[in-house]
C-alpha cells in the first residue's frame, strides 16, 4: 500500500526540472574550467557548488543547516518531527577535470524533489534532509595515508585520527587540515566534537549518482537500482625483483628475467578472472599500471625490475579473498620457478557495501508503478551511500544512464533520464503511507 | 700438420704476460672515472688508449699507422709481405660506465702474441696486424639513425651515407661527424675516399673478446670458440592502443584493456620461446622495457595505452623470421579478440654473423694441442667481427671467461684465463707452415 500517486508524482517532479536544468547550467558556468569541471574540496571552487545550492534551498523555504566539516544539510520538515529522517543527496566536488553531473546530480536530484513536494503541496511523513556532501573525491586530489570519503565519514564519525594531517596535496603540499582551515573549517573540532549524524535518528540514506561505466547506456536502459557497492583488494606497489643482465648473452636458464616473471602472474590472473566469470562470480581485475624503471630499462637489457598494481573488485568478500589468495599463491610459484622475488606488499581491503534490500525492493516496486524501465546493477565506483551502510543506516541508489564514462569532461547525462531517476528518488522518499 | 710448437708457443705467451698486465692496469688508471671506464670515441679518454697502444707497438719496432677514421693498426711483417694479411684486434672505446676489459681485451692480446713473436723469435709467414677499432659502442653514446660500430665499418666501407651527421650525442646535441672533427678527424674524408681496408687483400679477421654473459664461468670453462654472432630482429616501439575506463565500473566485455592484451601477447611468445628451445633452436627473447603512460594512468583505471620493446635474438635467421611472424599473427589475433590494436611497428633486422667454420676448426684444434679447456659459444652481444664477416673476411672470435657480465665497472677476466685466449689467438694467427 502506497500514499503515493504516481502521475502526481511524475507530474510534480516534471514540474520541477527546469529548476534543475538551471542548477546544472550555473554549475558549470560557475566551476568550468575551459576543458572540464573544477570542484576542488575546500577550495572556492567546492564553496561556488555549496553556495549555489544554499542559495537555492533558502528561496524554497528549506532549513540549511552546516556542520563542522563543511556538509550542507538542507531539510523539509516532516509530519511528525519525532521520527527518524531521510537523508539523500551525494558530494559536490569533483575530479580533477571531470564532469558536471558525478555527485551533484545527487543534490540537484534532492533538491528537485524537495521542490516538486512543495509545489504540490506535499509534507512527507518524516524530515527529508537533502545533503549537499564535501571531498568526496580527496583520492583524486590528496595523496597520503587517508580514505577519501571526507565529508560523509566526518559527519559520521568515521574518520581515522590524524587521517586529516596525513592527506597532502601532491602540488602545494599542504596537509587537508591547513586547506580545510583556510577555508573557515576547524579540522581539530571535527575530529574531537561528536558526530554531526547519528544513526539512530536517520531512516535511511538515498543517492541518485550517474552511473560511471556504461552498462545501462549499452543497454538502453535510462535507469539503475544498485544492488551493492563493489568493494575492492588492491595492490597498490607490486614489484618484481629479478637480475638486469645483456639481452644477447644470457642464456634462458641463466636469466632473472622480472618482466616475463610479472607477465605470467598477471595473465593467470586473467585466466582465474575468466574462470570465475564462468562462474557467475562478480568480479572485475585490473592492472592500471605496470611499469619498468625508466632510468635504467633498455631494449638490450634483460628487465630486473617490474612494477604493477592490482585492483580486484567485487561485491562478495568471499570472492576478494580467493583472488587474493590466488595472487598470492602464484607469486611464490612462479618467483620460485623463474628465479625471481615478488613483494605483492599488503592488499588493501575495502568491504563491498549491500545495500539494503527492503529499499532495493521499494524501488523496484516505484519503476513498476511509474513505468520506468530499469535493471539491477553492481556499482563498480565507490560512493558516499557505502559510508551510510557502513554506519548502519539502511542505504540505496538509483543509477541515471550516463555515456562516455565519468572522471572525465565527457560525461553526458541525458534530463530525460534525470527525471526518472529524480521521479524514482521521491518515489522512495515520500511513499510510506502517512 | 703445423708450424706451431705448442709448448713454445706457451711460454712465449706466457712470458708477454707482463706487458698485457701493465696495459690493462694503465689503462684502467687513464680511463677510470671513479666508478667504472669511460673511453668515449672520438673524445680524449678514447684517444687515451690508442695513444697507449701505439707507444707500445712503436716500442715493440711494430709499423704504426692510422685510417681517415682514426683506426689504429700495428703490423708485424711476415715472411711473404705480398701474401693477404692477418688482422686480428678490438675496439678500445667502452660503454659510459663501463668495464676495462671489453674491447680493450682483444687489442691488447694482438700486441701480446706481437709482443711474444717477437721475443721468441718467430717471424709469421703473413703480416700479422693488429687493429685498434674506434667507435663499437656508438649505440651506448649516440641517438639517432646510426648502426653503431663506426670504426671497423668505416675502414671497410660499410657506413651509410648522412649517418656520421644522423648519429646526434642527447647531451651534447652534437653530431657524430662534427665530435669526429673536434678530434681531428674528417667525417668527409671517411665517406668519400676509399676504404682503407680491401677484403681480397686480408686473409683474416680474429678477435679476442670477454664473454659477456654468463656461460663460461657457469660451466667453469675459461675459453670459447664462436660459432655465430647472433642477429637480431627488434622492435623498439610496439604499442596497444586500447581504451581507458573505470576499473570498478566497467565490466569484462565492455572493456579495451591495453594492458591484459598485451601481457597475453608477450606470455604467448615467452611459450613460443619455450617451444623453440624443446626443439633445439638457438633464441633469446627479451621484453626490455615494457610501461602505460606515466602521465595518464591509475591503479582505478583500465589502461587504455602499452608499450614495449621486443628484442628476438638468434644465430639462425630463420628462426628470426618464424618468431617474428609469430608475433604479427598473435597480435592481430589478440587485437581482434580483446578489442586493442597492436602497433609493433617494423621489426628491423640484424641477419646473424657466422663464424668461419675453417677457423673455427683451426682454434678447437689449438685448444687440443695447447690443452685448453674450451666449449663452442654464440655470441648473444654484436662484435666488430660481425662486420668483417659481412664483407666475406673469413673471421674467427675467442671468448674469454669474465664474471659479473659486461656493460658495468664489475666485469672480471682472470689473467690466467686471458694467457689462455691469448694462447689460441697466437696459434691461429701462426699456425700455418711456413
Amino acid at each position: 500500500m502506497t500514499a503515493v500517486d504516481p502521475a502526481a508524482l511524475k507530474n510534480a517532479v516534471d514540474s520541477a526540472m527546469p529548476l534543475a536544468h538551471s542548477l546544472f547550467q550555473e554549475l558549470a558556468q560557475k566551476t568550468g574550467d575551459g576543458v572540464g569541471i573544477r570542484r576542488e574540496p575546500y577550495t572556492p571552487s567546492e564553496q561556488l557548488a555549496h553556495d549555489l545550492l544554499a542559495t537555492t534551498a533558502e528561496s524554497l523555504d528549506l532549513e540549511v543547516t552546516r556542520d563542522r566539516a563543511g556538509n550542507l544539510y538542507m531539510n523539509l520538515p516532516g509530519r511528525d518531527r519525532a521520527l527518524p529522517r531521510w537523508i539523500t543527496g551525494s558530494h559536490l566536488d569533483s575530479v580533477p577535470s571531470g564532469g558536471n553531473y558525478d555527485g551533484a546530480a545527487g543534490v540537484i536530484a534532492g533538491i528537485t524533489v524537495l521542490a516538486a513536494l512543495r509545489r504540490a503541496g506535499i509534507v512527507p511523513l518524516r524530515d527529508v534532509t537533502v545533503m549537499g556532501i564535501r571531498a568526496e573525491e580527496l583520492s583524486s586530489w590528496y595523496a597520503g595515508d587517508h580514505d577519501g570519503h571526507i565529508g560523509a565519514r566526518a559527519a559520521l564519525g568515521q574518520l581515522k585520527k590524524g587521517e586529516l594531517e596525513a592527506a597532502v596535496h601532491p602540488e602545494s603540499g599542504r596537509t587537508l587540515a591547513a586547506q580545510m582551515a583556510q577555508a573557515g573549517f576547524d579540522a581539530g573540532a571535527v575530529m574531537s566534537e561528536p558526530p554531526h549524524l547519528v544513526p539512530a535518528s536517520i531512516y535511511g540514506y538515498a543517492e541518485l549518482h550517474i552511473e560511471q561505466g556504461p552498462v545501462l547506456e549499452r543497454r538502453g536502459i535510462p535507469t539503475g537500482v544498485v544492488t551493492a557497492i563493489r568493494g575492492a583488494a588492491r595492490a597498490r606497489g607490486i614489484r618484481c625483483i629479478g637480475e638486469y643482465t645483456h639481452s644477447g648473452a644470457v642464456p634462458h636458464e641463466y636469466r632473472s628475467d622480472a618482466v616475463l616473471a610479472s607477465v605470467e602472474l598477471i595473465h593467470e590472473l586473467d585466466r582465474l578472472w575468466e574462470r570465475l566469470r564462468n562462474e557467475g562470480a562478480d568480479l572485475v581485475f585490473t592492472v592500471g599500471k605496470l611499469y619498468t624503471d625508466a632510468a635504467v630499462h633498455s631494449l638490450t637489457k634483460v628487465p630486473g625490475e617490474a612494477n604493477f598494481t592490482i585492483d580486484f573488485r567485487s561485491q562478495d568478500e568471499a570472492t576478494l579473498a580467493r583472488v587474493t589468495a590466488g595472487a598470492q599463491k602464484l607469486a611464490r610459484e612462479i618467483g620460485e620457478r623463474r628465479r625471481v622475488r615478488f613483494d605483492l606488499g599488503k592488499f588493501s581491503l575495502h568491504r563491498p557495501a549491500q545495500m539494503d534490500p527492503r529499499l532495493r525492493a521499494d524501488l523496484i516496486e516505484g519503476c513498476r508503478e511509474l513505468s520506468i524501465p530499469m535493471m539491477e546493477i553492481a556499482s563498480g565506483a565507490g560512493h558516499d551511500a557505502q559510508d551510510f551502510a557502513a554506519a548502519g543506516i539502511p542505504s540505496a541508489m538509483v543509477f541515471v544512464r550516463n555515456a562516455h564514462g565519468s572522471h572525465n569532461p565527457l560525461e553526458a547525462m541525458g534530463m530525460q533520464d534525470f527525471a526518472l531517476g529524480t521521479q524514482m528518488l521521491g518515489w522512495l522518499l515520500i511513499r510510506e503511507p502517512g
